[in-house]
Order: structure tokens, then sequence, then C-alpha cells
């Protein structure tokens, strides 16, 4: 159920656990699975590590500080939904799960650095195509992205099987579901 | 993309991989997230878990069993979608992290000891609803059911924000997917 109280204590564990699911999870899988997509212009795991990873770097804490530092009067710089694609160029998906866990790990620190209270969560920052936002939203969405994202390796990887589970097909919802 | 050529060498890593997955994605997180549900009659993660469990002691492995040695001559004992209530009554979710992991680990060495080849996938057991099924149907789904699950526990865990997000509620689909 929906539960609209944001806390930190209650976000902090999931942002935490992330870079560990991705790592048990993708670390010994081969490659045709880390590689798979649902289809041209769709995301692979290994391509959705690199977006989370571009997303450490300019978006949830480079907004918070935006949104400290200016409130409303400065929107937040727009989030490059494609970066991944130049950025991981080359690397392999071990030296990006350690990028990631890094740089989320430094982006913890920081986050309990400036010590946000309850209050702080109805500050508002300006997002450049959603208008205005809450602290507490941005937040709310590092978690909720994070979750998406498993969600959707998930879902690349088990539509691998669409055709091989046969009549089971219809017993696993995740295969038939929209993108 | 699907690929509809069911190898143990694709299969396997994933089978393994899961019980190291949830172990890093529940094994520290609030109560609150362990026992989040998408409202009544849905399933926590908890639950979910214990879902796994029995899956571990009564599907896959007895199934591919029965099917070695009966064929399509005796049906599949119906699974209990949810035995898992009883059975997982007063467990700690790390006590049933521990016990799906060992199950896991015993059936993967099960399944290894009985040398399958490819030919082996095309034998045919009987689904007491679905029907005629083959071996490597019965495995693929295995794999795309752990897969299933994950999924389900992302959306389970996002969902509890998304009244939180806010307006960008819009940017992550997951949230708003059906069940």
């Amino acid at each position: 159920m929906a539960e609209p109280n944001f806390t930190l204590e209650d976000a902090i564990p999931v942002l935490r656990a992330t870079p560990q699911v991705l790592r048990a999870w993708l670390k010994d899988l081969p490659e045709l699975w880390i590689r798979a997509t649902e289809g041209p212009e769709t995301w692979s795991p290994y391509d959705i590590v690199g977006h989370l990873i571009h997303g450490e770097r300019t978006d949830w804490i480079p907004r918070l500080e935006l949104l400290l530092a200016h409130g409303e009067s400065l929107p937040f710089t727009p989030f490059d939904r494609f970066a991944q694609f130049q950025a991981s160029r080359g690397q392999s998906l071990p030296a990006l799960l350690d990028t990631f866990a890094d740089l989320r790990q430094a982006n913890l620190t920081r986050l309990e650095s400036y010590r946000l209270q309850a209050s702080d969560f109805e500050r508002r920052g300006r997002h450049p195509e959603l208008g205005p936002v809450t602290l507490g939203q941005l937040l709310a969405t590092w978690v909720a992205h994070d979750l998406n994202h498993l969600g959707q390796i998930a879902r690349v990887m088990g539509r691998r099987y669409t055709q091989a589970v046969g009549p089971w097909v219809e017993y696993l919802p995740l295969l038939s579901a929209r993108r």
C-alpha cells in the first residue's frame, strides 16, 4: 500500500542495497543475459547499470544540492537518458558494477552529511519538465527509480524465455507485461 | 529478444544467482519494506520468499522427476500457490532466505546429476491444467518464475512510493504497472 510519509530511515537501506543486488544478480551471468534487450531501442542490463551510474553522477545528489542552494529559482539540469551509451563504451560489466557501488556509497555519505530533517522534505526545486517538486519527492524518486530499473532487469531477462516457457507464459505476467 | 533455444548453460547461472539477489536486496531492509503489499490478497516480499521455498520443495525438481519417471502418463501434482502462508508462519526473513538458498543449491546439484542433454528437453510431461508440456519448458519456467517474482518484489516495493514521488510518477512505469 502506498505510504506517503517519506523518511530517510526508510529510504536509505533500499539505496544502499541496490549495488549489492546488481552485483549478486549480474556478475556471473553469461553475456547473452547481460546484453539481452527487448528489441531495438530498448535497454539491456548492461545499459541499465550505465544509466544508474549516470544518475549518480548527474541526477540525484547534484539536483539535491541545486535545490538546497537555489530553491525554485534555478531549474535542474535536464537528465540525459542516453549518456550511458557513450560513457560505458568499452567497459566491462564488473568495472561498471564497481563504479556504481563506489558512486552510490559516496552519494549516501553526502546525503547523510546534510542532516536533513522532515521539514526539509517540503523545500522546493524546479524540474525542467515537471515544474515544482519537493526535496522529499526527489529523494523518493531516487529510491523508486532504482526499483523501477531492477524491475526492468527482471523483465528484460524474463522475456528471453517468453517462447521457451511454452504454455506456462499465461502464469507469468512479467513476460507479457507492457514495456 | 526472445530466444527459443533453451540451454542449461544459459539457465543455471540465473537460478544460482536468485538466492544471492534476494539476500542482497532484503536482508537489511526495515520491516515496512519486507511486509509491504499491493493491497488485500497481494503478496509481500516476505510472502514471495516463502512461495519460492515452496516451489523448491514441491514444484520444479519433483515435477522434473515425475516427468522423467512417468512422461505424460501421470500429471504433475497441482502446485499450492498459498502454501507459504502456513509454512512461513513465525519464521524470520533471514531464516527463510537461508532455507531458500539451501534448497536451491541442493536442487541445482540434483538437476546437474541427471546430465540432461538437449534431446531430453523435448521429453513430455503433463501439467494438470495446461496439458502437455516439455522438460525444456519446465526448466525455462523455473528461470522465468524466479525473474517474475524478482520483478514483483521491485513493483511491490516501488509502489510504496507512488504518492511520495509526486509528479515523477509519470517517468516510473513500474509504479503504475498492472499487477
